[in-house]
């Protein structure tokens, strides 16, 4: 596994286009399309939320008729289709029906997503006016899969793209791409089929619909389901992958090489999405070890990313690490609290904040000037949180809470 | 039941002080005590969190010794005697012990709770060389009541205090008083015992420690356990209750009328405390209905309250129901999505925002210029939620999140 490349058209056999077709006021691009020139293996995951999008159920219905023989992904921004009844199904259905006509595929073989404001329904004539335009500009070259991954953003600051090469077992060299969205709505939910913000992987390795929904499911879990920018778990949250075999080789579902490049990209795009969480100046990694067991750590590692207090505090650089224990003791974790040691991680030094239950060193009283002058240069924080009572090891990832998610959130759509 | 008195010293039998021993920097009162002049049966709540805090500790274990004989509460805030080991629990055993030589009291018969940063000791001298003039200050006087209620907060910017007369099943007239601090690190947590922030009880009434357990705790569980200021559930939260019988009368441990006023008082003071949340400037109660159970009402009530993008929108006075439906659909909560009814309760007019299941009319493509001006003028909103699913209630109680929670958290301490 090597070099990292482009996005979802990185892989043979695949082609994308993102344009803009007037639903967001601000003229940004709002409609992507991801293709694959031959019939794909799909699978997906998605939102836990009771109160799902309509392209959410429309999802689920196409995958679970037909997943073997799916050509693509059509996405919809600025508007959720969500609380829209069943016109918002007809007319996700209309707007896929439209496109499936005008590309020559087969009737439901392209997915549907949305992302956007929750009410509104799609504006169905905007996006059938548009469709032949997107579907002319559909290209294999990366800058069209950059504009594809540019169009399915909102609040978002900077596109996610990521991708690797990856050689099978079997020898067969084959690639794995992505993009993905994020911004706000996002939490990590317990559920193993729970997604969240949307993040699609294509990849021209051969896989069964069924062996393709256990490696998707597998890499999320430990991706994007520990991401948190802000607790709330969006009723849109999809991720789908498309395996279209242009690659040739054997058949790569139980392949673990396969597996790990997807985890690769799904990390990579979960780290890019809370890196760019609404109003975020810092990036903030968690990495728990000594865990009793894998829950144990990966309850750990959600509580102290999902924190208002120790968000509210990285964005202040203050080293208030009793909210770091505080966020531990609530996790429902089970720890010892008198073993626990956090410190901050390498590449900054391995400054220890907690020895054994106690704030490290020139930390008690809560002045903290050097780690607190640390803080404020670093754009990335990695917390190393060792709880030294088993050998489970979990990572998530968040961000701070800083005056601009509120500007953001109080105002959004004004 | 009528008639709003006073706090803590609102009962007969009761003294209380609060003063300044020179903790806080900002001069702010540090030091309170509530004192029964005769012994009185005890109960306590405290925090879930495995992280606890010295006095949870010790408050635990005295209560588990004698809780039959308890003469007071004595209380620090500007630190929170958390992450202090075995030397946390002698400080606030040492300040315990000499309070209670000073005020002429047996041995153990003080409970002990600190409020504020983690990490740092309690500064035992400062505290020491204070009690005396704490205790010459005791009175039953309204106003040392306040200056108990007073000492206790943080960055609490009001004392909280309420109180209730009532006339119990067999005639006697007692009185039921009560205090609390709230502001941060404040969220409901599911454990039966489990409190949120300090709160106190007070009352003549007689009560067995066992019947005064169960009192206190559906009292807590309806009240305080559905309170949310942040998601951050402290290492300090507890509810005592302390009964010292000088209103006569019989053993009232099993008297709905008793049970009902702890209710009233706690849930006056639940509200105060959402109303004072950090950088509130709404107060939010959340009221659902129809819900199929219990549990149900109450997940749905909390999820809303607890929501980071609903308390931002309050903020900003938008009306973003959708917002409102994502948050009853992750809360695992039973509902069908098609049913729900949400509306802006009474005095606000019943102002409708989603039925069944979609964003009332006006508010489907996110303008409701008139719902956002409604939602400007008020200090406090509410939102009445029809499951239409079953007979089960609940309410919760928050407020909205500003640029001042973030400036306080990003900043407390410098």
């Amino acid at each position: 596994m090597a070099g990292v490349l482009e996005g979802v058209t990185a892989p043979r056999g695949f082609k994308a286009a993102g344009m803009s077709c007037g639903i967001k006021r601000s003229g940004r691009p709002d409609l992507s399309l991801i293709l694959s020139e031959a019939p794909a293996s799909a699978a997906g995951v998605f939102t836990t939320n009771s109160v799902k999008a309509a392209p959410v159920v429309l999802g689920g219905r196409l995958l679970a008729g037909d997943a073997a023989n799916v050509r693509g992904i059509l996405t919809i921004s600025g508007v959720a289709n969500a609380m829209t009844g069943s016109e918002g199904i007809s007319d996700n259905e209309s707007v896929l029906s439209e496109a499936e006509r005008l590309l020559g595929l087969p009737p439901r073989s392209l997915l549907p997503a949305c992302t956007g404001v929750i009410g509104p329904r799609i504006p169905v004539d905007r996006v059938l006016r548009a469709l032949p335009a997107l579907g002319t500009s559909l290209s294999s070259a990366p800058a069209a899969g950059a504009q594809a991954a540019n169009a399915i953003l909102t609040t978002d600051t900077v596109a996610k793209q990521s991708s690797v090469r990856v050689r099978l077992s079997d020898g067969t060299r084959v690639r794995v791409g992505g993009m993905a969205k994020g911004s706000g709505m996002i939490a990590p939910r317990l559920a193993a089929l729970h997604a969240t913000t949307l993040a699609y992987v294509t990849t021209d390795a051969r896989a069964t619909p069924q062996g393709l929904a256990r490696i998707l499911g597998a890499a999320s879990e430990e991706t994007f389901n520990m991401l948190c920018v802000d607790g709330d778990t969006s009723t849109n949250d999809t991720i789908y992958a498309l395996a279209n075999g242009a690659a040739g080789g054997a058949d790569a579902s139980d392949d673990p090489k396969l597996a790990e490049a997807f985890t690769t990209v799904l990390r990579s795009l979960a780290r890019q999405v809370a890196r760019d969480g609404e109003g975020a100046t810092k990036l903030l990694t968690v990495n728990v070890s000594g865990a009793r067991a894998e829950p144990d750590a990966r309850a750990a590692a959600r509580a102290v990313v999902a924190s208002t207090l120790v968000k509210a505090a990285l964005f202040g650089a203050d080293p208030n690490v009793g909210r770091i224990a505080c966020a531990l003791g609530y996790s429902g974790a089970k720890i010892d609290p008198d073993r626990v040691d956090v410190s901050l991680g390498r590449p900054h030094g391995g400054v220890p904040l907690i020895v054994a239950g106690r704030p490290a060193p020139g930390l008690q009283n809560g002045t903290g000037r050097k780690v607190r002058e640390l803080l404020r240069q670093l754009d990335e924080v990695r917390l190393d949180i060792d709880l030294h009572d088993g050998v489970a090891r979990a990572t998530a990832w968040g961000c701070d809470l800083s005056y601009a998610y509120v500007q953001i959130n109080a105002a959004y759509r004004t």
